[in-house]
């Protein structure tokens, strides 16, 4: 049926369309049905969508659509589109079968990635899909399948260079900030690092979160590719690069739900790191008892890591790493960036552990590279980061995505926190410190989040000040300091 | 923060609020985070909801509601409320555990079906919990659970008669609408049988939407007392008396994916019979191939609900019937009350099927409640029903409820299946069927549906007609016909 395009000066942050009750019952509509839209041309657009609304807002034949909506095919107030009922997508069958414990064959798991770029599966049927790809899980065949899926459902970048790296962390570490450090350094050895990041899924920021606070972080492949000429890295977030669109619908539920299935991590993880052209890549896997993996789950994706590597011919090497505890001291995007460039500024004095770390994966990656003769990454890492050589290249990253250093901005309300007795640190929860800052407003309020002033084995006094919650809203700083005070993220025993 | 209602002339199907963005930047609030909406009085009634929408239709201080939201705390337009951000929902962490394998206590679920009555969960994490119960399963003890936490979410019935029967049928099987006439042949007798329905999970219909053709369904507890006080019977929707208002949510995701838990299914039914007051119970499991059910899943159903009668000091009886094929002709709420309507009219003929089906299920239930002798059941049905006892007492219920006997309406567009080839109906699957009248625009469309001229063994010759597909629209009905050709879910063998 051809309709009039209306636009809702809305943010819903996922498509949202409306019908008049009469277009609705000529084309036998009922909300919550999903119906394909599609631009009159000669080389139509199409997507799909949910019915959220019918009544309200629209006139007879009219459609009312959100902006998701009208950025997706492109269309300008008061077009001619065509809306026509959409069949039930065939890879909710695929889903169940999954659900079901069954194995999917490559022609389905491609379907199901095919819909959810699409637009026709539902956020309750992908969050089918997510829970049972968390619990029945995959094996490395249907990984596979998924990560060539999703690496063909966008775009792609290519390098004639061979030294093309790139670096990922599994995550679930808070202030493990180690990316722009690591990008930094090994920029400076004329290594081709294209880092595409991604934004906070189940923590208090993701490296795209940190990097906006100083810098935009959307670009095109084209600015992309610009900016990688010029300083031989960029620190971009991934999800605005349609480099695999149905990873970042299928990541938004995550959010949602703060789950992270491990074959969809290891997909997400293999075809960003595919699509960015890379040729070595080093994971870090971060292990502890509240850790986003145990060792023997840390052991397992290793193995798996290392099998994929080879079989989609890259070098890929793993670093099993402490997971027991935050890094640095800042947590959120802010405060991590704060962190981060105290390590970077040859002059200033950055939280040690932070350094340490950063300095041993850069010196992998150059290892890896034969940048550096094995056994001395480490050396050569520190010599580019205290010469200021690191801290250089990060500003000239920063300046070609069009940002700047500057000061940065302090959270509106705080809230310092101290100990109740004498004793040592002898616990930091990772997953409960993630919630903590997340309550106080973290990842969207940029400088909202915490500053830790211990770490394990540390002594403290009675009354001494543990951390600061940093806010922008005094509701939440009120539900952070509550959530602290019920749930104990850092132990101190006498 | 104090906020003025406005109301969005909306029917979404569930509730949705909008924030203007300097409020929602105010309070902290970001797109997709829970708020807690509280009435200011002394007696306040408050309720959770996800924020939908920043911006778009809202002045700063005002919060837009859709009629959910109105109806369920009783607001007026204007009505000042006290919005607050609210904290993550802690059984969102139970409802992992369940996902991680791990059993629930019984605190932990009541957590859980609290915050479904409160609407502080969001569809993705019902879709989760839904998900979890699906694939982990729930042990009996977990069951009891859920069934208590379910029925003490919402209202009672209290008889103080000895024989309140029930019937409940767990589904699966396109046109079985025994429930009207078992309920009409059984109240003849004086039992007591508030039968409380659902409409359609995953079928065409629930008997819900079929007597929703004739008569009003939505009753409070009251209206339904004064119904069974003059008929000793009713044929309602359950999902509006608020008797377990924690079940209707979740079945509506449910509905939504196609997918129906066993602990939840068990709950659901136990839960509804307990709330009606119910001390007998007959239990109808049909199995095979495409039912909801196989022979051996069923087996084990029947051993879970004597457990839980025995458990609840209730006479439950369970019969596993045939459920190999759909039983009557019409398939759709219109089309099966036809059906019922002649099985119930002595002087018409209905469905042979469907009226032995009815008469066996009545007999079990005269028998349970020593209405007949053992053995005789069935006898007493047939009188009762050919007498024309059970029609009257029918006509009695519907006029009791509001409603009336009349003529059925068509509808709109229509189109006649033949058989390509002669043979012999060898298989009919109930699942593809139930599909095809969905897509047709059952159970929402009242009219829609099938009408099947033939079952399994019956001898067809070559352009047959097989079945009639009925639809209010012609894009429905142009999907059902392209379904059935392309999923053939009526096998026929030469």
């Amino acid at each position: 049926m051809e309709l009039k395009t209306k636009f809702l000066k809305w943010s819903a942050g996922l498509p949202v369309a409306m019908l008049n009750k009469k277009t609705a019952t000529k084309m036998g509509v009922h909300t919550k049905d999903r119906i394909s839209i599609k631009t009159i041309s000669k080389y139509p657009k199409e997507m799909s969508t949910v019915i959220d609304v019918i009544g309200g807002l629209v006139k007879e034949n009219e459609i009312a659509v959100s902006s998701e909506i009208r950025k997706r095919i492109g269309l300008r107030s008061g077009q001619k589109v065509d809306v026509t009922l959409a069949p039930i997508p065939k890879s909710l069958i695929f889903i169940k079968k999954k659900l079901n414990k069954k194995h999917l064959s490559e022609k389905e798991i491609n379907e199901i990635i095919k819909d959810v770029v699409n637009n026709s599966l539902s956020e309750p049927e992908i969050t089918l899909f997510a829970s049972a790809m968390y619990k029945q899980g995959m094996n490395l065949k249907e990984t596979i399948y998924l990560i060539k899926a999703i690496l063909n459902s966008g775009e792609k970048l290519v390098f004639k260079n061979k030294f093309v790296v790139n670096k990922h962390c599994v995550g679930g570490i808070p202030g493990n900030r180690t990316t722009p450090i690591v990008v930094a350094i090994c920029a400076v050895t004329g290594l081709i690092i294209p880092k595409t990041s991604s934004r906070a899924i189940t923590s208090a920021a993701g490296t795209a979160d940190v990097i906006e606070t100083i810098s935009p972080v959307e670009f095109s492949i084209n600015e992309l590719k610009k900016i990688i000429r010029k300083t031989n890295a960029c620190m971009v977030w991934g999800g605005a690069l349609d480099m695999a669109p149905a990873d970042s619908r299928i990541i938004k539920i995550e959010k949602m739900l703060k789950i992270d299935p491990e074959a969809q991590m290891l997909a997400s993880i293999m075809s960003k790191k595919l699509a960015a052209g890379s040729k070595y890549i080093l994971i870090d896997i971060p292990y502890g008892r509240t850790a986003k993996v145990t060792k023997k789950k840390a052991i397992n994706l290793k193995r798996k890591f290392k099998y994929l590597g080879k079989y989609f011919n890259k070098k890929i090497d793993c670093v099993l790493t402490d997971g027991n505890q935050p890094i640095g001291n800042g947590i959120g995007p802010v405060l991590e960036l704060t962190d981060v460039l105290k390590v970077l500024n040859p002059k200033e004095q950055g939280p040690k552990d932070l350094e340490t770390k950063s300095l041993f994966l850069s010196g992998e990656i150059l290892e890896m590279t034969r940048k550096a003769k094995k056994g001395e990454g480490i050396k050569l890492a520190e010599e580019i980061l205290y010469s200021g050589k690191a801290f250089e290249k990060f500003k000239q990253i920063i300046e070609a995505q069009g940002g700047k250093i500057k000061k940065m901005p302090v959270a509106k309300f705080k809230k310092n926190i101290s100990s109740k007795k004498s004793g040592n640190v002898s616990q930091m929860n990772n997953k409960k410190i993630n919630s903590m800052a997340r309550i106080a407003g973290c990842p969207l309020d940029k400088a909202s989040g915490l500053y830790l002033y211990v770490h394990i084995g540390d002594k403290v006094k009675k009354r001494d000040k543990i951390l600061t919650i940093y806010s922008e809203s005094k509701s939440r700083l009120k539900q952070a300091v509550k959530f602290y005070k019920e749930q104990k993220p850092i132990e101190i025993k006498k």
